[in-house]
Formats: structure tokens, C-alpha cells, sequence
């Protein structure tokens, strides 16, 4: 508990930006296509930070195995469409290097050896884990794999020299472990072979479902990066505002309000947002005219994604072709890594 | 337990010699120099299968790293000592591949994906891990290398699509565990990839130290497999006998007695060993004079392999090219058995 706070504590310290020498890794469980919780959440600060600093987006393959490997097939068909969101909002291969997990056999061989020093009871009080082992009703039957799983973390930060690792807050007891690790090779190494990382903490709230619940792909609920048209018009429709907002007079409550969660993270004009939430809370503003403003507004934000990626979309082989090319230029620096923690290890011979 | 009762009771059935079709993987960690011990209890069957079957020697550095990485430059330093001393009992690179397990990333990204296919809980019900555990006094500071070190020794078995694995009683859990893993991997792939392997359990007792205790290096009570003459005097002088058996007139015990027991391992004359332990045991034969009959016994076996290593240890860089050769025919078969598994996980895209 208390190494929690500290580390909770530690990164409220570090809530800065990256700046123009940090090197920063990141990525997603490609399980389903991303939506506009992740473009809020992640992609829309991937596209301010690149070309700003080094930046590598990782689609974690073989992490989406360790909680469920029954879903392989799934996992790997979203490989590419994971990568044709990126590219379709904007991420460019030239200043990003886009790779996948399953093809780095450096970050393979780098979590083996992580494995040996860290102990079995550590990684069980991981809260990130404990957590999760819990929301995923595991028990006592947890695969080895998901136990293990922040030291593959440890192998993906550490094995891009990544100094800054985008994270929300369930995810610091990773961050506090991967520099653990990175200590213990330094020590073993006796040279600062590998840099320790910090947490990039989001400022902008998890944007919920439109039903209000969390976004999932499963329950419906998200709105997808290419939504069409009629998607945008039927999620917005369906979306959760406030019960007790019956008639358009009636004073509503702008707080869980989901429409103005949208507002809030995708209006280009706040000033005309606070306007709406003030109307919206003496009452005189109806759901329908609210709906119909953030209908325009993530039409106008959704049209140009949803057109790039219909076009890449038919261009399968360019994006094979990139993630080829990041795979290898992720490679050779994820081979260079572990030819350093080789070292530490004396196993260079 | 029952599940154990079962290994043992299934391994007796099998406890047959390996066939021409066969695929052996057997190995060391590479933790000291090898011994008259190993020469007894493996190295002599590994020079009977050469030729006869396919064989593969791993040389097992980071196996040897779970359950200490404290020790890694002394693992480094005996790995060419561990292939000097294959070459010089006359292991042939040609029939044998050597290869170096830190040296074949494949068995990394093998172990990663197996670790998906196993829980925590199998692996802490292991009875060969929980020995182990207790044996080094981990408690709860197991490192987790240690703990999962059952599904890296799945990745060294199944990476040579090996059928027979040569190991004591003690390890036979292991190879339940291997298979376990192979019909899971097999049911993922809707097809058999992975062929399941057998234990092949020596008859050889395991010939003690010198001083009657297990034989181990940091004890001091091995004998070397290239001992000089003077080592062999010394430590056959030291050689605990019956302490009952004060005058060469005495009645001796030869149960216990570790004369006999390296007489029976290596003197090439059984029938007169027998007679020997007859006189012994009625009285009328003394320590001295059988000692001498060993010290002519081990000087005999060990000459040849203590010249031969000698010269080979003047040529490092032929022991390197040997290391070098069998790692890249290691790698071609565990890439292979790489892809058929990532095929299973759908990992081929």
C-alpha cells in the first residue's frame, strides 16, 4: 500500500509533457478496432507528441494472448486494423515506428532473463495485477503468463530505451516495477546500461460509453474511429443524459451527462460548450438541439479518419509494408538493447 | 500426489532404451566443470546413442541463471569449459549437435507463449519445482524464472521436436508438464505439430562423492573429468571405505562403501569386481590394495580424456566453431518448431 502512494505520489510530480529527448513507448492490445475513447484518450496526444519526440506505438500481440490465448485468432486479425486506425488518424510511419509485439524476438528473450530477477511474491502484490486477476475472475487458475505479464512490460519499455510511458493510473505499479528491473541491471551491469522511465499521466478523463457505462467494444457502447453516418446519428440518439430532463425547460444536470462528456473532449469551441452547460442547467436547452450540435461536431472529426482509412483500407500491402519497416527499425534498437542486458548477465561470449 | 504416482507408474512402462527414429535432447548447466558423476550417469550414454539417434547436447546457461543470477559470469565462464569436456570424452560434433541455450532466441519466444498454456497454480503444484524450492531454501522469494523454469525446459524439449528426454526419477514431473503443453499446443493447432516425448530413466545409480556424500563441486569431493594422476591419488585415498574395516583381515561392508561403488561404475571387469567384494566382505582384503586397483581403473579411463582435452583446450577457436556450428543447426530446428507454434497461436500473419 504504501509503495502505491509513493509511486502515486512520485508521478504527480512528473505529470509534465515529454520533452524533445525523451523517448516514448506506447501501444494497444489490438482485441477490436479502436474508438473514440481511445482517440481521446491516447491517439490525439500520439499525434502532439510526434515528430516532437522519438515515439514508438507497439500492438501488443502477445499481451492479448496472456489473458486469454483461446482468442488468438481474434488477436491476430486486429493486428492490421489496429494499424490502419493509426494511420488512418493521422500517425505517420516516418516519425512513429508503428511494430508489432509477436516480432520482436529481442523483447522474447529480454523477458526471460527480467524473470529472474524479480520473485513470485512481488509480482503477486503487483495491484495492476491483483486487480485485474480479479476483474477477469481468475482465481487461483491465473496463467503464468498474466502473472508475468508486467515483466514482458518491463521488456517492451526497457528493450526501446523508452524514458516516458503514457499510462493511466491503475498502470504505475508497472512504471515502479520496469524501473526495478532497470536498477537490477544497471547494478548487475555495473553501468547505466538501460534508462529508467517515467509515467506520462493523461490529464483528459476516461470518456465513458454512450450509455454511460465504460466503453467496450463488446457492449456496443463505443463509437468507432470510422463510424459512418447513421452509426454517429443512432450512438449519439442512444446516448445517457440526464432522466430527469423530461421537457426542455426543465433544468438538467450537465455532471454524467454523456453528450457534454463529448462535447468536452471533441468541441473545438469550449467557450460555447460553458455557454450550452449554463443553458443546459437553468433549463431552456432540449436534448434534441445538444445531440444535434455533437452529432456535427464528431461527424466533422470522424469524415476525414473514416475516409483515409477506407482508402488505406484497400491498400493492404502498404500496410504490411509499414509494419514490416517498423518491425525492423524496432528490432535492430530492441537487439541492441539486449545485446547490453546480454552483457549485464556475462552472457556475451 | 496421484498425478505424480501416475508419471512414475507410466515412465516404468517406458523405461525401454531410445530407437533409431527417436529425437534426444539431454544437456548440463553449465555451472562447473563436468565429472566422473556425469561421465557415469550420462556422458557414457550419450556416447552410446551417438550415431544411433539423433542428439542434441544443450548447454543450459540460462536455466542455470533461475536460481542465482548473482552467478552469471561464472555460468559464462563454464559454458566452452562444459563443451571442452563433451569434445574430450569424445562427444563428435558431426553425430551430436552442442548448442548454447542463451543462444537460440527461438526457445525465448517459445517459452513466452507456453507460459499462456500453463497456470501459476500447476506450476507450484510441480513436485520437482517444489523440492527445488525447499532444496535452496527460496520460501517465498522464488524468482519467477525459477518458477516457470518447467515451461523454458518444455520450450528446450519441443524446440527440438525431441521424443526422449534421459533424466532421473526426480525430474520426471517435467515431463508431464512438456506434454501437458504439447496437447494443448496440438489442440491449438487442430493438428500434431509437437510430437509428445518419453523419459528415458538411467539404470546407473548415482555414483556418490569421495566422501560418500552427493558429489558436487563446491564440495570438493568429485573427481574431475580430467584429473591429473596426483588428484586421482589424493582423492581415491580419501575415499570413504567401511570404518568398520580396521585390518585388511576385517570383514568389510561393501554396501556404502564408495570404492565399490566407483569400482562397479568403471572397472571393465565385473566378475573379478565381484570376487573382490566376496574377499572383501569375509575378510582379508585391505583398503590399500583395492584402492590401488581403482587409482589403475580411473587412471586408465581418464588418461585419454584428460590428454585429449588438453590438446583441445590449447584450440579455443575450434571450440568456438563447434559452438558456433551446432547453435545454427539448433536454430534452423527450433525456428522451425517456432513457426509451427506460432501458426497455433494464429501468430502467423
Amino acid at each position: 500500500m504504501s509503495a502505491n502512494i509513493l509511486a502515486h505520489s512520485r508521478a504527480d510530480e512528473r505529470r509534465s509533457q515529454a520533452d524533445e529527448t525523451d523517448v516514448i513507448l506506447t501501444g494497444d492490445r489490438p482485441t477490436g478496432s479502436l474508438h473514440l475513447g481511445h482517440y481521446a484518450g491516447s491517439l490525439r496526444s500520439r499525434l502532439a507528441l510526434q515528430g516532437r519526440c522519438a515515439q514508438t506505438l507497439l500492438i501488443a500481440d502477445l499481451q492479448a494472448l496472456t489473458d486469454s490465448s483461446g482468442r488468438a485468432a481474434q488477436v491476430a486479425r486486429h493486428v492490421p486494423e489496429v494499424a490502419l486506425d493509426y494511420l488512418a488518424v493521422g500517425i505517420d510511419p516516418a516519425r512513429t515506428t508503428i511494430a508489432v509485439q509477436s516480432r520482436l524476438s529481442a523483447l522474447a528473450e529480454l523477458t526471460v532473463l527480467y524473470l529472474n530477477l524479480v520473485t513470485v511474491a512481488r509480482l503477486e502484490r503487483n495491484p495492476t495485477v491483483k486487480a485485474e486477476v480479479e476483474l477477469r475472475g481468475f482465481e487461483r487458475d491465473i496463467p503464468a503468463g498474466f502473472l508475468c505479464y508486467p515483466v514482458s512490460q518491463a521488456a517492451d519499455i526497457t528493450g526501446f530505451r523508452a524514458t516516458v510511458v503514457p499510462v493511466g493510473d491503475d498502470q504505475l505499479p508497472m512504471i515502479e516495477q520496469t524501473n526495478e528491473i532497470v536498477r537490477q541491471v544497471n547494478r548487475l551491469a555495473k553501468a547505466s546500461v538501460l534508462p529508467e522511465c517515467r509515467a506520462l499521466l493523461s490529464s483528459t478523463p476516461r470518456l465513458p460509453g454512450v450509455d454511460g457505462r465504460k466503453a467496450s467494444k463488446s457492449l456496443g457502447n463505443a463509437i468507432p474511429l470510422s463510424a459512418t453516418p447513421d452509426e454517429i446519428h443512432r450512438l449519439v440518439r442512444a446516448m445517457y443524459t440526464d432522466p430527469g430532463h423530461v421537457r426542455a425547460s426543465d433544468p438538467g444536470r450537465v455532471e454524467g451527462n454523456v453528450v457534454f462528456a463529448y462535447l468536452d473532449a471533441f468541441d473545438p469551441d469550449p467557450t460555447a460548450v460553458n455557454e450550452l452547460k449554463e443553458r443546459y442547467r437553468g433549463g431552456g436547452l432540449g436534448d434534441v438541439a445538444l445531440k444535434r450540435r455533437l452529432e456535427g461536431v464528431l461527424e466533422a472529426l470522424v469524415a476525414p479518419i473514416r475516409a483515409r482509412r477506407a482508402e488505406l483500407a484497400r491498400d493492404r500491402a502498404y500496410v504490411m509494408d509499414v509494419l514490416r519497416a517498423g518491425n525492423e527499425r524496432a528490432n535492430a534498437t530492441a537487439e541492441s538493447v539486449l545485446r547490453d542486458v546480454r552483457g549485464a548477465f556475462a552472457l556475451d561470449a
